[in-house]
């Protein structure tokens, strides 16, 4: 079973408020909000999204790249696609 | 009015595909999906709250700190307000 | 006399640090380092260049965009200006 | 010999890079040069420090995190280093 599978629980919980954070959002623009206010509602989705992204990066490294029973073949391919993603994290 | 209620109709298709993201996520979650797609995902999700904030930042730089007719001190207020926003999002 | 003339001595101060921390870099560089120690240099000089920056815009927001005697046609050059920068620092 | 002895001619041409710029930006901070040029060398500076640290980074996964001839004990703490070096980054 992925990593994902077997620990969505959390995983959920995060995507679940982020979706809240997007209708709450959507309200606000809809009642012309002030843009304060918008400003600041966007920054709490991007520390939640940074958040979700940190939390399935780590579970990623160490269930996967850190996993044991790996050929060097299989590390290999394994360390080359974590690199893939940390490239478009770390613009 | 201001610049939100204005001119909120981009900004409205803006996050109501940021919460189409959030929801495709939460399947991917519930689905126990393949984690370097679930982490393509999330950079996906926050490529697009980057754009809405851009937007929403560039709108209310014109529309306030850019104002023609505000006194010194309604434009030293403005500026000091922008300068908070930007330290939130310049960590 | 443009602000960075008027106020250039803490920018002075936080560029030689940055340069004595590139050259502290060098130097384990050249040593053969220790990379967790070498990747810590790296995230230190990362953090003073962002506290630069900070900086420099913050004076520079207050001294031109929010210039008090600005023709609007040079308040919205100032303002366009500023977009083009934050757009490379915002990515 | 760690990664960083036996690789650091590449890793030194991009310090020594980041010192000259350093140096060019005091130059012109003494000459109280304009602030939007000062701004695009700080983008500049920025811009080779993320450089140089994805490079040390995606040095140091392969290297050591991805390195064969580990126990599963060392390659936990191999992990969890990193994880703690990307915390600092991903900010």
């Amino acid at each position: 079973m992925s990593h994902i599978a077997g620990n969505n629980k959390p995983l959920l919980t995060r995507v679940r408020r982020i979706k809240g954070q997007a209708e709450a959002l959507e309200k606000a623009l809809q009642d012309g909000g002030d843009c304060v206010a918008v400003l600041q509602q966007i920054a709490a989705i991007r520390g939640a999204v940074n958040g979700l992204m940190n939390q399935v990066l780590a579970d990623h490294i160490r269930e996967h790249v850190g996993a044991d029973a790996l050929t060097p073949a299989q590390r290999q391919q394994e360390v080359e696609q974590l690199l893939t993603i940390l490239q478009s994290y770390l613009k």
